[in-house]
């Protein structure tokens, strides 16, 4: 929130170096980093125009009006009524003033909805809409000292909500039970109501599904139990065994100067070696910030470069199809010479219930 | 979830009713509603794809592919691995197993981003994309009794988490405390953790913001409490007092054979009477179920009729600019001869603190 002003610059200045004119941005992480603010995805359109020479534009409903006085830098506001025949109106006098037809106007395609895209070609039929997302992920890749300091109070309340819940792990216990209480858990410790993704709490052959929603699946005796991030036969002691190990050499493999690719390989490699491969089917990490998956993913092929400031996740995982599978989780920033790892659980397999 | 084999055939009688041949769906509540599955909304894209002669085809991620099985009907998977690069030529052949270029393929503009939107375009170059959304919102836009019992429960879970929090709310505490402790106070109920939206608590001049977020600020005595339904000098008592009215009203306009408009003026016409419509900046409501906003929507110029099954809000509300707001929120159900009002919490200003 409190980057909001240096970040507006940071845009115009990111759109030079990409070769464009403006950027449109809906409501989002990127647009909540620019303004400080939070714009509901709805199906109402909201639109944030900024180019290179005015004032920033923002297109939005009557209701959201009271947001404006709100922004750190002035902005000027084309406000809708109820009516969205009214739309295609508004939009066009908003990018009249800024004179963005013909112009290279950048979009983020992971967030913008064909609902505001199809309004902001409407108001520019002449202009190109490339894909700015590197541009914009570029303003965030960085943390600052304020934001990693608030990713350790997440860190550290998330730790002591799962501590707190794992005691009351009974055999009986529902994925979803678990999941309630650990989410009650962190909002007692000061978490925001909106978290970045509803908890993973799989168990059983469940746990294979490395994105499962908790459902009303009863614990039994030998299950795996995967909370998005971590929680028994001699394979299954093996397989967390191997995905530990993986685990502690992606989180060796970061520094600065060293590409992301080598996060993924070093993690991926132990994997391979135990034979299990084929069972690990995503890449080692991605970033997090703003997003709970952001820039820069720890891929085998991305050659970017870490710098410090970035923060991502090292979470290789095991997933035997219809049996169970097995995840851990840490978060790391980067820092002069290495990494910080933000989480310090342990990470041996716990038997719980 | 358990619509979801009936749900894919009304799509394909959708699709023939809105003469379209096939409609492309990414994450979100109708691909939900289609399958039953929750697919993360990513940085990765997936693709249900529905004609009306194939099976369903999903393009996705190999991480998900363990949801393929889950489907309640049969579907063609195509899978792509972690490199973006291999996207396209997956989405390419999922498009040609269909031969869908050159077709009319439906998309939901509120929900389709450009990163799947672009895909199943360089895949089916020729292929028009109109707008899909009234076809699809007809899917969901009348309620079985499934859906409603689900519904009763949630207003349940819901009122009594309010009741159990307001006891607490001391002046002096913040907004977001009370969000937090309101969020406890349904999980402990049985609500799942994913929210339709984050509670709203906004208190003072920040209840003069209908979609305030919750913030640090103390709440004082004479504040007006706005939790997104509802919680004192004599113009605030009138202006909660117009409100109740107006919801009162609003409540008692919907029936089968009415329009939509009828909700709308019946509130705001009392409103206005009382000498404050320019305060009163939205519709007076919008249909509720899979999502938090979704069609038949309470606006002064929505001519589509009430039927039974339909549900929605009734929430007008009044917000003097850096004085206050109140909002008194109902939920209902059209039956065969009125509505049901899900919704039975005192709706008179409470003081608490």
């Amino acid at each position: 929130m409190q980057h909001s002003i240096v970040s507006i610059f940071n845009l115009e200045h990111a759109l030079a170096e990409a070769g464009l004119d403006a950027a449109a941005l809906n409501p989002g992480p990127t647009l909540t980093y620019l303004s400080g603010l939070h714009f509901h995805l709805m199906e109402r359109p909201v639109v944030l125009l900024v180019d290179r020479t005015h004032d920033p534009v923002i297109v939005l409903p009557e209701l959201e009006i009271p947001k404006v006085d709100l922004f750190p830098y002035k902005v000027n506001a084309f406000v809708y009524g109820e009516d969205p025949s009214t739309w295609e109106a508004v939009f066009r006098k908003a990018i009249q003033s800024l004179a963005l037809d013909g112009k290279k106007i950048g979009v983020d395609p992971r967030q913008m909805r064909l609902l505001e895209f199809r309004q902001v070609h409407a108001g520019a039929p002449e202009a190109d809409f490339p894909d700015a997302a590197e541009a914009l992920a570029s303003l965030r890749l960085r943390k600052d000292p304020t934001e990693v300091a608030a990713m350790r109070r997440a860190v550290r309340i998330a730790e002591d909500a799962l501590e707190a819940t794992l005691p009351q792990v009974k055999f009986g216990s529902t994925e979803r039970e678990i999941a309630s209480e650990l989410m009650i858990q962190m909002l007692q410790r000061g978490s925001d109501a909106e978290l970045p993704f509803p908890p993973i709490v799989s168990s059983g052959p469940n746990s294979a599904n490395p994105h499962a929603s908790p459902s009303d699946r009863r614990i039994q005796e030998g299950d795996l139990l995967v909370v998005d991030w971590g929680a028994v036969s001699a394979e299954f002691k093996k397989v967390a065994e191997v995905v530990h190990s993986a685990n502690e050499a992606g989180r060796a493999a970061g520094r600065p100067g060293v590409p992301c690719a080598n996060v993924d390989i070093a993690a991926r490699n132990l994997i391979a070696a135990a034979g299990y491969g084929t069972y690990f089917t995503h890449r080692t990490g991605h970033g997090i910030g703003m997003e709970g998956h952001e820039e820069p993913y720890m891929r085998g092929d991305n050659m970017q470069m870490l710098v410090s400031g970035m923060a991502y996740t090292v979470e290789p995982g095991i997933y035997l199809p219809g049996r169970g599978g097995a995840r851990i989780e840490d978060n790391v920033v980067v820092t002069e010479d290495g990494v910080e790892v933000l989480s310090d659980m342990p990470r041996e397999l716990r038997v719980v219930g």
